[in-house]
């Protein structure tokens, strides 16, 4: 029998998690999953994701892939993983794909959100999933800075540290402010993202909604190209991925 | 100097607390609030709430009440409390109240929210504010049997044990089911709850989704009036007291 490749939808509550990768130091949404994967087919599985998300990041669209001989059915395969899993991960959509499907490389478009609570006191019920920020903020200007963010560009600028060679050029297509409430976040789609991007752009915006940092000054920073120079590094525990794209007809 | 009388907004995140009310086996919201305000205030002061929630309810709206004799304003009371706070319980809107407010005597109306995680797998980021229910649910026979609850009625069929002599008998203002995406929640407002009343609903309006309930069996065994007779007892997790109001003027 051939073995099958798997995609599943991930969401994990990232809380108690040091991130995606699998790493010495703690548990990981990698690991668990291919504990899970053992567990269920009895071979040692290995697991790929879609994006890598740092300590404390949560999903609700990550995208994992993995290969294994078995005569279950995709929906079989979820519930198995799902009893196996520990409840702060859990996949959904498990589907078969084509066997060299690769979660990584064959991403076209993902989406992460950032969330804030900009309550007049810190909101018990929020605390794992939204950052705190006290203080008015100026939502127009942080739209205004955002809007500098669409379209294909160096952003090296908001980059942690990258591999020597790699390009910072990216895509963005989306980028822009919702609120509800005292709760505010800002979703951003792009082709790809470089390390912390999205914590060190929230930062940025915070400041700018905060009168600390000029729109002009921002984009300034932004075209510049410095690497870093856009900051600080918002807390990872606001930072959700929302969803993976794929090229239509096999994966969505 | 004469004591001041202060309402505060309470949030809480009920999976690490046995409830609103002090009881020996556990962190309570009151016992957490008398604690703090002992720190702040050096004196024993004691805290009464709007309304008991059982062990596992969250709040966003619960109304707190302490007296204390201090030179501090509501603002700078509210924050040091929220200083001396458990991370899943904060104050908000600390105002200063008339002599006798009493939180619950005076409290006029209530608003409990119960959400449901109606996804195909379970999502880790909701395992702590929602319960999970799996399969199809008919929400347009939720609201017609959600719909036979408004009105001034005897609600003794949905209430926990009550203790003798008590009337049963409350005004339900609204009662809805909401959804976006796989969440769907319902609202129910009313002068005052009995004890388990939203959870017991809850069960009930869930299983008329489920079609192991008909509408009109739902409505035939809240008018007979018999104590418990609609269940079972959804989750406490799911449940959320949002918000407490009072006759305009002093507090809102």
């Amino acid at each position: 029998m051939d073995a099958k490749r798997f995609a599943a939808t991930v969401s994990y509550d990232g809380t108690a998690l040091v991130g995606s990768q699998v790493q010495p130091n703690g548990r990981t949404v990698q690991e668990e999953l291919e504990i899970a994967a053992a567990a269920l087919f009895g071979q040692l599985t290995r697991v790929e994701l879609a994006g890598r998300t740092d300590s404390g990041v949560h999903a609700t669209g990550q995208v994992a892939a993995f290969s294994a001989v078995t005569r279950l059915g995709s929906a079989t395969v979820g519930r198995a993983l799902n009893a196996h899993l520990p409840d702060d991960v859990a996949v959904r959509d498990v589907r078969e794909v084509p066997p060299g499907f690769d979660p990584r490389r064959w991403a076209r478009r993902r989406w992460y959100r950032y969330t804030v609570w900009n309550g007049e006191a810190r909101e018990p019920l929020l605390r794992r999933t939204a950052w705190f920020v006290e203080g008015n903020l100026d939502f127009e200007a942080m739209q205004r800075a955002a809007d500098a963010l669409t379209g294909r560009q160096d952003f090296l600028a908001c980059s942690g540290k990258l591999e020597p060679g790699r390009t910072s050029v990216r895509t963005v297509f989306r980028a822009g402010w919702d609120r509800a409430g005292d709760t505010a976040w800002w979703d951003i789609e792009a082709d790809a993202f470089l390390p912390q991007m999205v914590r060190r752009l929230t930062g940025a915006l915070i400041r700018v909604g905060r009168g600390a940092l000029e729109v002009e000054e921002f984009v300034r920073l932004l075209r510049q190209a410095e690497q870093g120079a856009i900051g600080p590094t918002a807390p990872a525990h606001g930072l959700c991925l929302q969803r993976v794209w794929y090229d239509e007809g096999y994966v969505v």
